[in-house]
């Protein structure tokens, strides 16, 4: 007989069927068993009430693989709308050893660092496959979004002959005979394709070694890349990011309806635009929104406070999720962000903050207009104290036609994180690794 | 004015448009000069007749990031069907330097290490462009097959605290006060999955310390990855591979006709279905083919000859660029590797060779049935003579209830490579490494 789903029992009501999964729960009330099996589609009651099948689940743990004969019948208190009764069934996978972790329960209950020791039981859990679906759903969609947008796909390496923009807290690979270095950003990669494509993009890793274990850094995160060149202004890529967030955010709606229910997350829609402000103005807004208590005014970035308090505010003001924040000053960017023209101390760049879930605001996303002339980058790292020899492989590409571009990175974790609102970005992260974690 | 793109100038006769781009060629024919034109969307010609004109592009090297203003005309020798006259020139950014390379010619002469050294700059002739245009497509058409067949994407790391499956030839990374593995293959992550969501896939990045630069290895190689479980047999791993190139190639030749025809390929159909035979029958086969001067008849493994012939034997004979080879012996396989029940020295695994481009046969893919049980797995590791505490982390997951799998590991450079017949890997891999290079 060929395999039913437990999603299509449903439109089987009256037919005999046969499903293959795992034992979700088992509970025994006297001579009436009750079976959950779990399948790719979900979860499906049994019903077992023959002595002989019974027995045949004795010392059967919970994951233990089965296939199951039996008859489709209506039952509309059941999840699917009807349940199976006359049983049949037949182990194919015993488990005769407890699970580590209870995962038969809508809620796993249990800390951080047990849910990432046994991700790959834990993810088993309904909710956290659920996560990750919507993971998966969020970067089909900015491929599908980017791919409406007439960008092609750029391929970057990931080991390095060393640090192709003087950036600092690199990995080391022994590499034959020599050393190279695991990238940090795709940035050289992305801007040579805007001489190739004029607009590239790509989901690529970096790599970073920093100490620190923030609930927002891990040493290998996923970047959403992009650039596009022959632009305008910096409201030309801010516009396309916002597009391509509103995208994103409408698929994940709209294809993921079932497991956002299971996690109980409500998404708020994405606004025609984001509020947007400068650096400085945020420092005054925050000022304000926290009676005086946070003055960061004379500072050259935003503090994670001033983050968290701008996400509150952009949500309560403009019902929005995300916030644009420009003008940074030159000190705190890289050498390559395009100085402001009207005040030289300034960048062309911004940032998104996100606070579309429930958490407060935190960066997801940087971008700028790039500086696209050689001499005036070569003067720009200078200027930063960086030996332009040294990032010559760099530069070189700016000496051969390179037109006004800009772009972004996301953190693909972060987006995730954001948008459904965790706290630690290790819980969107299937695979996470920082100073303490390399496993599993 | 809003720009135009050459590609679109044809529905323009008879207007006004704005085209921005790079200075393809500039040919100087006395008094009237003809340039063309390179933008995303490709080349088109442009008349400039007035002096004042002609002047602003002296010193002008070819990729100079220019705008034209000038009128459509009608011309149906030119490429687009149109060309531009009465054009004004703005030259955005200079390049004054000659290129290291001639890149404005269909054909690019120069030899493969140039070409690879000079990439950025390379990449922008409009056959090379096409290629990785191509190499995308492949991916796309692979990641739309994958969700269409009920597939979840899994995001394996790439940082690992040692080898996850006994592997050798892995890279050393410097990992703060330890060392870490960069990972070799995505293998125990996608089975993992299948106790999550019975189907994964993933396109993933694998590392390979290995120190011979064949034209069909580099150290940085990207896979794709498939395992689906609950199958009854090898043939449903072969089937979906089947289905999934046939997706692919049908993919390519539907939104890649204009791509494929400037690189003057063309690609086979995929039949319905693959020649398929054992390994000890493709001995025989070549040995025929060969008259008997290929004899490896009491080999354990097919050689490179052997899947060179066996390549040109199944485009003649079966019209099919791509042929299985089944059952390989244990000992040439990995432990995880399900020992065929009908002979226990062979495996339930196959690899599929390709010769679809123009070059002769070589191995694209390789899968399997993998153990299941984790005594089975256990004692083969043994066999192997891998010490089994050294992928506990592997082994555990076995005793959590697995159920029958199988899956395969593509290469996705290896593919695009025999889909459009180059000689070497690099040539489709946008930035190669290996022993000898790590730039750019």
């Amino acid at each position: 007989m060929e395999r039913t789903l437990t999603s299509q029992i449903a439109e089987k009501i009256g037919e005999k069927v046969l499903l293959k999964g795992w034992i979700y729960q088992l509970r025994e009330l006297g001579t009436v068993n009750f079976l959950v099996l779990r399948d790719r589609s979900g979860l499906c009651q049994i019903i077992l009430d023959s002595p002989e099948e019974i027995e045949k689940l004795r010392g059967m743990q919970s994951e233990t693989v089965i296939e199951v004969e039996g008859m489709v019948v209506e039952e509309k208190r059941a999840a699917q709308g009807a349940e199976i009764h006359d049983a049949k069934v037949k182990i194919l996978v015993p488990v005769t050893e407890t699970l580590p972790v209870v995962i038969n329960k809508k809620e796993l209950d249990v800390n951080l660092d047990t849910l990432l020791d046994f991700r790959p039981i834990t993810m088993r859990n309904v909710k956290q496959q659920a996560i990750f679906r919507i993971h998966g759903a969020c970067q089909e969609a900015y491929r599908q979004f980017m791919q409406n947008f007439g960008a092609t796909e750029f391929f970057p390496p990931y080991l390095l002959e060393g640090s192709s923009e003087g950036s600092t807290e690199l990995f080391t690979v022994e590499y034959f005979d020599r050393t190279a270095k695991l990238t940090q950003s795709a940035q050289l990669y992305k801007q040579i394709g805007v001489g190739v494509y004029e607009r590239v993009y790509g989901i690529a890793k970096c790599f970073r070694a920093e100490k620190y274990g923030t609930s927002r850094h891990t040493t290998e995160a996923t970047q959403y890349e992009f650039v596009m060149g022959f632009i305008d202004s910096m409201t030309d890529v801010m516009d396309t990011l916002h597009d391509c967030i509103k995208y994103i955010v409408d698929y994940v709606k709209e294809n993921c309806s079932k497991d956002l229910a299971l996690l109980g997350k409500e998404i708020l829609d994405v606004p025609s635009k984001f509020p947007t402000m400068t650096m400085s103005e945020v420092h005054e807004v925050v000022f304000k929104e926290s009676d005086g208590k946070v003055d960061e005014r004379n500072q050259p970035d935003l503090s994670p406070e001033e983050e968290r308090i701008l996400g509150q505010w952009a949500k309560r003001e403009h019902k929005s999720g995300y916030v644009f924040v420009t003008h940074y000053p030159r000190k705190k960017r890289a050498f390559y962000s395009m100085p402001d023209p009207e005040n030289p101390d300034l960048t062309l760049s911004f940032d998104c903050i996100a606070a579309s879930g429930e958490e407060d605001g935190f960066e997801i996303c940087s971008g700028a207009i790039r500086i696209n002339e050689y001499e005036l980058l070569k003067q720009s790292a200078i200027d930063k104290g960086i030996d332009p020899t040294t990032i010559q492989d760099y530069l070189n590409i700016f000496k051969y036609g390179m037109p006004y571009h800009g772009g972004f990175g996301m953190g693909v974790e972060r987006f995730t994180q954001s948008l459904l609102g965790f706290h630690n970005i290790r819980e969107v992260t299937m695979y996470p690794r920082d100073v303490n974690r390399l496993r599993p």
